[in-house]
């Protein structure tokens, strides 16, 4: 038996299902919404159902995006000599925020992982493969530093190679405002290899 | 600027204005969301919409129902001289849980809270008091026990009392399972003064 009237069990049901929404957010962010205006409602349900409709892949680099190519893969004046190459289109968005890298990049939308069942056929290694050029001088491979992100990297850095291009992975080391007592031994071992002349 | 597509902009935005949902979590439910099979996504946004529709306050009680009177004010086998009075809907739920209580409801959608600028007017009070006639033997108040709440069950018992109905208040003490050591001062003294002999 349910507690709710129809329409609000199955709003709680429907919300629960999202990831790291439980049954008790899932019961708030409902009741919250019953007593939102009619108006930011249909913003909030409009809004949902428009995302899902109108953001594709983009063709060249698999980011979402509403227009393709996208307009990072558009615009002119971004360097077309260096891909990025990251799991998610999250990671795009963090490196943007950064505003000190101007190539394109390439969106895997995973990373292989055996115990999952995810090959390389799984995530768009060929579609990246399928992009290389004589115009493509250096590929930056900026995979998650976890076992599945390090294994993509070796995998893509592999099939690279023979092309000729410059592959490239990013640093590992203490992270900035870190503390060294709390790093773990393989970000340590990392931070070392990686030291350099100052 | 947004690093995002603009319908993708547009649902994170809106998903960052529902309560506990800070920029991160919109982020990503935004993200999954572009994932679901439209046919789910679909379903979402229409159980958000049809919810806010169809679901009503019961004229009766005020609990939130798509029939009016509600499921609880019609049911036959509930006991109508008793009026249990809580500030939410989802007081209802939590007793209702315990399969303990048979009376019915009154939900006053708040507490009094000057500091919020919530008085007696703003909360359902007037319409529990015309629900008071001859075949309603006990009111118990069971708003919550934080300083809006006592002063609200305060104030109510004050009204009702020149009826001649019997006020109740839920009682005050150690949780079932808690711990001594931790209970509150003012939880301990509440605990002590609602001793009952054994």
């Amino acid at each position: 038996m349910s507690y709710y009237a129809e329409p609000l069990a199955h709003l709680i049901d429907e919300l629960s299902r999202l990831p790291g929404i439980g049954p008790k957010t899932a019961q708030r962010l409902a009741f919250y919404i019953l007593k939102m205006p009619k108006e930011r409602v249909a913003n909030l349900s409009e809004a949902i159902t428009r995302a899902r409709e109108s953001i594709i892949y983009c063709s060249v680099c698999g980011n979402f995006t509403d227009t393709d190519p996208c307009g990072i893969c558009r615009a002119s004046y971004r360097d077309r000599t260096t891909i990025m190459v990251v799991e998610d289109p999250r990671d795009v968005v963090a490196l943007e925020k950064t505003r000190d890298y101007k190539g394109l990049y390439h969106i895997l939308h995973g990373a292989i992982s055996p115990l999952e069942g995810i090959g390389p056929d799984d995530i768009k290694i060929k579609e990246l493969l399928s992009r290389i050029n004589s115009g493509v001088k250096e590929i930056i491979l900026a995979t998650n530093p976890d076992v599945e992100g390090e294994a993509t990297a070796m995998y893509i850095a592999r099939l690279l190679k023979p092309l000729g291009v410059k592959v490239t992975r990013i640093a590992h080391g203490i992270p900035v405002g870190g503390d060294l007592e709390y790093a773990d031994e393989v970000t340590l071992t990392r931070a070392l290899e990686g030291r350099r002349e100052i």
